[in-house]
């Protein structure tokens, strides 16, 4: 089969011939319909540090993705709990089950997680084998929005963790793409406020799509003030911080209401001077640190909120190219010009 | 100034004058635009079990209103609390802020609870004195929606409490106004599935109205069943249980998922015989009785999904009368031709 | 081996011999050392209406217990999972992991649960297979106390169910063994009053000894009016419902507080009347039913509370056989002279 | 009467002669016992730059008080709220309860809180008038356990807030008293370890008083690596991080476990880097700010845990001194020789 994989060391990767995978019994093996391109892939691409110091060439790359179940192991079968044919996605954090993060409700924090497309081999392939666990039916959603169920599972685990989404203001700081879906789903969540804020105006317009009330431009605006104009001087009940960067996280603490809430899934390169006094203590804030999806009463809560057309990420989806030009679908992601981009690798 | 009042035990009420109250430091008075007419007024006018043990007439009656502030106590002055000219409702639950139940997040329990139109003057009248922290600004709501954010906030309590209503399944039963509200809120909170279920057409229509996915006619659909097929035979998240009926009892607790949630609003006028091995252990469910609203967490989320228009309870508000119709008011309740009743104050 | 088997329906059980199970690539085998005798035993051991309605016999009984880790599939030494030698004990129900209970947090209420002892052989043997995923270290805790860790851990889910424990005010109804573990768990989270109510003295002795501040007897006592005397009037915070009978779900309608809140673990055998009016939706209570343990965060509590001594549950243990003489564990539970009993079946 | 006043801008505090203070209707004025001395009132003595921020001279100093109850407003006689001789101390924070914050259960953070002590007069003098709805009958508590209950109650929150401390693993960063009070409020709610760690050996011994199962010294002791040996490599679920240090961020960050918890009260006087991507978003955490107590569910939880004698905070007071001996109060805070310090005002 296809496969675009790390074959060593350095920049790029490559398209060539790989076996398909053998299954074990707790295995289904699916055929790729669709997958996504996530800022981890260019990393990987560029052979960053973070890349270079955990991937083991050779590794086929990618964990977005979604197709159809072709072939079960032996307990799948007898279990019935998938059938050949089925439309599926995965997760792509294979946990262990047994630490104790697995066992008490927290496997997303699993302490030997395997990604797959960096620990294992991936998905920008025609085949990739699952665990039957980590497989979940799309119960109507398309292969090309099921591909990008796992950004999207990072929006809904942010914008949701907490829990009173309902009526709520929600300032959504950063519009990449699982910003822009952070918009969505606090819209379909029920906010009553959703502000974003972006440098990028690509990206504002795409939050604008998704149901921004208002969008801010941090070059230009004051966001801290306007939020404030907004909210009557309170600040909003929730920030989803998706910048990963100290201006952001400035922002943040800023903008928060007392008693208020900053859910961070931006990854920062680099450390934050946080006034701890000023921003935590004194506003009664909470802090949560948002890690892949819950598992899997995200993937639940998502594939509802999908298939019900409340939460529509389509506007998102910019750019889409076959498995052989990943090298402009890397490239679009690098020039800012791409909201989420997509292989088309079937079908 | 006018005033519907029970002057006397027995049927019925009386458009009287009576004098305009008089407000302490830290009251406001109110010139009441809208009010509306609850099911407990129908109570007070038949004058049954009930009504005839708690209130002691001569009684100004009517709980749910809006108007316009015209007057404030020195302390609301002094303190810039309210200006006269600014369009409120009002909290009717006068609470002593001293209890336990008070001083711990629960003052809709407390232990010492007036209500207005019951245990003291209420809004049925062309002005109406209340304790500043009972008032809400409108924020942009009008009056007539105004007037029935008691009700209202009742279907929001119902329906957000236990905090995971976006991506969910709901089940309403029983679509008087409370219920058909509670079908506004679930949909403008993000549920995914919003069943609602009456053996009132006109009713059921009001429902569809205000979003139901599907609305059910116990008599002729098997309500469980339809649960059943619509959640992979899983049942529902939530249960807004509004009718207060042994039969949507049991319909609730076999209509609840294995882990699921019943709100209960609906006040039973008897006792129902309750398996809780088979539904409530076995299933592990979660009851909660719902009373009032939560002061104030459940009126501040129910202004913003007003004013923002996510949930717009006009289509629930059928019929509206001047104050001297109150006899055709309770004439379209009792017969079940009404929804939402108003009463036209003033303005 | 030896094994107490119900070899076909009605009354009793059969000491035979039984080849040792076979294990798969995902279980351990473990040398039973103590094992405990609960109600459902004494359930089957009578082959009543609920009994020979499930089982299928053959079937070896006992889903309580505690022994050596003597075997491992080739999955679970792969893993690292567990060691030959290791002390452990076991969670009774095998869940499947695929349906959205499992998926979602309620493992405890999957709904394809298989119990040891009920739905396959169970614990009362020299040996049990039983899956790695199931199977918990005992941490230093000795097996006797292992052995009744099924118990003990529905009391720990029941107790600490609802989150607020710490300086609150407990009711627990009914004190056979679980009820007697709930006093114990209750003061070890830090209860401020713990109250037990139980018609057998032996019973009430053995709550006082489990650290019990009141025990009443419902035969003498008026527990609702002990209860308001020793609460201010209010109430207590939670109702831990052990007794299953209407007479208690009565007693704990009226004993909790505004706002408070009934944990049913006892498994009633009749439906009860209840005033929802009065007794759930106008006190603002919440009410939830238990099943099981939740897994795995109840064992890891558990085990905490155990190992750490704050929880001892020892005094509850009142007899001890060895596992020919299984019908007199039998007579001493149903005379109702015991707290706990445990059969001593190695080491 | 006789009052500790800082009387103008500078170092110090004069004891001097003023009018008894004038109570209104909702008000109570109490004969001070016991009052506390707090590192706020250090501040204040020294005239640091907060201070001379914040105070407006001449004001009474002190916000940590116990006493009797001596006379009664017309509102609080009429409401029977509170008698003549009640033993009585209160929350410090007088807030507006007109606020977002206030009327959303978040009251200890209101917008307009005026703190006595340093807002308006506080309670190092014979009397102080505060407003009944501030004030909590002492239930039996003595006047100089009830003089620290601001504090201890700080405690309080900062070890209760996310409601998981049964059997829970526990490390407190700083042993100050509120640090040593906090150890053993952890132990009465029932954590099964509980770690410390201060470099100063008074502190370190007053908290293995407290009940500390371990205490550590930063400056020998490896404090993260002893954490994961004490947790099987995994950390610990809740730090209360009361050291106001950076190094105490980073410990706190370093030894909560994958989900695990962190609550702030410890008042940095300067920034913090933080390395927001390893140490709050991949592990999952959560941060929260504890600001005073939570109105009035801490003082509740607390009263119970110092009547119950579950929570003995006597160890922790080492020093008593009369109120014309605040110098020598300020001076063993300042050497670092003291626990929490006692001013006996009267009785």
């Amino acid at each position: 089969m296809r496969a675009l994989v790390k074959t060593a060391p350095g920049i790029g990767m490559e398209l060539v011939d790989v076996p398909i995978p053998a299954i074990g019994g707790r295995d289904v093996l699916i055929r790729v319909h669709h997958a996504g391109v996530c800022g981890t892939d260019l990393h990987i691409w560029e052979w960053d540090a973070w890349a270079s110091g955990r991937l083991k060439p050779p590794v086929v790359i990618g964990h977005e993705f979604a197709g159809e179940v072709v072939e079960l192991g032996d307990h799948v079968r007898r279990e019935g709990l998938f059938a050949v044919g089925d439309l599926v996605t995965a997760e792509g954090h294979i946990i262990c089950g047994d630490c104790v993060p697995c066992r008490t409700g927290n496997g997303h924090l699993c302490v030997r997680t395997q990604i797959i497309g960096v620990d294992r081999d991936g998905a920008f392939a025609d085949y990739i084998a699952m665990p039957a666990s980590n497989v979940m039916s799309l119960g109507g959603v398309p292969t090309d929005i099921g591909a990008i169920m796992d950004p999207a599972g990072n929006a809904v685990h942010t914008v949701l963790e907490g829990g009173e989404v309902p009526g709520s203001t929600v300032l959504v700081l950063g519009c990449g793409p699982i910003g822009c879906f952070a918009v969505g789903v606090a819209r379909a969540a029920g906010a009553s406020l959703v502000v974003a804020s972006d440098f990028n105006p690509v990206r504002r317009a795409l939050a604008i799509q998704m149901g921004a009330h208002h969008v801010f431009d941090p070059a230009t605006d004051d966001v801290v003030a306007r939020i404030r104009d907004l909210t009557g001087g309170l600040g909003v009940d929730l920030v989803c911080e998706m910048s990963g960067h100290p201006a952001g996280h400035a922002q943040a603490f800023a903008a928060a209401r007392p008693g208020g809430r900053i859910n961070m899934l931006g990854t920062p390169s680099r450390t934050t001077e946080v006034d701890f006094a000023r921003d935590v203590i004194f506003k009664g804030l909470t802090l949560y640190g948002v890690t892949g999806r819950r598992m899997y009463t995200t993937w639940i809560q998502m594939r509802r909120l999908l298939a019900s057309g409340q939460f529509d990420p389509r506007p998102v989806i910019t750019h889409r190219f076959p498995l052989e030009r990943i090298a402009d679908a890397i490239g679009v992601i690098k020039d800012g010009t791409a909201g989420k981009v997509i292989l088309e690798v079937a079908g």
